[in-house]
This record gives C-alpha cells, structure tokens and sequence, in this order.
C-alpha cells in the first residue's frame, strides 16, 4: 500500500487567513489541529487546538493557573476579543509544530518510520509538490491492523 | 462554566490490559489516544496513537525511514506480532504522555490555564479521587467561542 491510497481529506487553512475562523473550525468539528499551508499551497505546519487554547490565556495565569480566579471575563469575551482581526500566523509565531511530509508512491512502511521518527500523529502526503491528504497515526494504526 | 459540566466520556484502558486491543481501539474509533488509568482507575497518562505506531517499526527504521525499503514483511504482520501478549503499560514505558488533573470545581479559566501551561490537548476531571471525563482543547475552544 502507497501513501497516495492511505491520504484522507483533512481540513487545511492558510497561513494569512483568520485566526478566529480556524479556532471556528477547530471547535466545531471538533479536532486536535489543522493542517496550515502557505500561499502556494505547500503544508507549512500544524496548527494544534491546545496552540489556541493558550493564546487565550494570558501569559501570567500561564505560568501560575491559580491566578486565573482573578479573572472575572468570560473566555467567551477573551476569545473574541483575542483573536478577531489575527492570522494563523501570529497564533503559529514562536512554535509552530512540524508537519513532516511524505511521498505519495512511499509505502506504509516508509509513512510509520516518518510518523514514528518525528513522534508526530499526521503526516501530509505530497505528489508532484501538491498536498493530496494527510495520514493520521490511528488511520495507519487501522491500516496495519486490517485483515488482509 | 466549571469543569464537572464540560467534561466528556472518553474510552479509557488500564495499564494493565492488552496492547493490541488498544490499539484496535484507536483504529476503530479513530482517535489520536486514549486515557490509561492505574488499577485504581485513576487517569496516569495518555496513549497517543503514534507511540503505538512507533511501537511497530524496528529501531533501525527509526532512525533511518530510508531502510524501511528492506522490509519485507507486511505491516499487518508486524503489528500483530508486535503487540499479541503485550500489555499497554509496555508500550507506554519509556516516554509516558502526562495527562494533567483538574479538579471538578475548577472554572473553564483554570482549565485554559492548565492545557495552555502543559500544552496538552486534553485534561482528565476529577471528583474526590475519581475520573468523571475529560476535557479536549477542542472541546474548550467550543465552549469558549459559543454564544453566551
């Protein structure tokens, strides 16, 4: 089996697009992340849900979450408020998570070494420069595990 | 918002029980892990669906993806082999994942505080010593983003 027949459809957001419509979509199909790609179209990273969950934190209740009684805003309040009007982009700044890219002609094999390397639960599958899809470590755990 | 109403189910193995039907598990509801509990049935850590795909690719492959062309077993083979007999707690050793606590009481503010610290997309709720669900980073951000 190829990794052009393992990829799955996976939700993609660009880098420049709206950092409160991917927290959107990150809630209401309710996903660990989204894979963000540049402009060209070319996977750049991941974009994991806990990512903007600390970005509607703020940094001292971060680092001592007994100080987050003091707040007395609703998260409802901080979400809108912190990320209308913000890219992808500025929510990705300082860590961005990889998202390792794999050939579409590699076979599982190849794709599990990757995932199992990079400690990294999706790769993006790549033909001729062109994201096709994404591999998930449970689809490849389906996979391997299907009678033959 | 406290933590008690948005914690949700969530499929739960012990350490003790057997490797490859977690796995099943991961691969049949396609999740990115599952919650291991001691034999108490209090939450230890977290089974991401990549270290059980580690688990199947041999060391040599690891650290070099390009050698998984020598292999010439399927990986169906492999997987089976791999975990038959293994119990979760084998897969686990080495690098569990934290699953970090919060308590029952604990204000939506306070869960946000202790993902985004940890970075970690899911937190286990607990109530007088036992786990009454979890909560996602997806499932924070839902709450978060929905109309009051």
């Amino acid at each position: 089996m190829r990794a052009c027949e393992m990829a799955e459809e996976y939700p993609v957001v660009d880098l420049d697009s709206d950092a409160l419509a991917a927290a959107r979509l990150l809630a209401e199909r309710r996903l660990p992340g989204l894979v963000v790609t540049d402009g060209s179209g070319c996977p750049q990273s991941v974009l994991p849900a806990s990512q903007v969950v600390r970005f509607l934190v703020p940094r001292y209740v971060c680092d001592d979450p007994s100080l987050a009684g003091v707040l007395t805003e609703s998260m409802a309040d901080r979400a809108a408020d912190k990320l209308a009007g913000k890219t992808v982009r500025s929510v990705l700044s300082g860590e961005p998570t990889e998202l390792p890219r794999v050939n579409a002609d590699d076979t599982i094999v190849e794709v599990a070494a990757v995932m199992a390397r990079l400690r990294c639960p999706l790769v993006a599958v790549m033909q001729e420069g062109t994201l096709i899809g994404v591999v998930s470590a449970s689809r490849l755990l389906e996979l391997a595990l299907s009678p033959r």
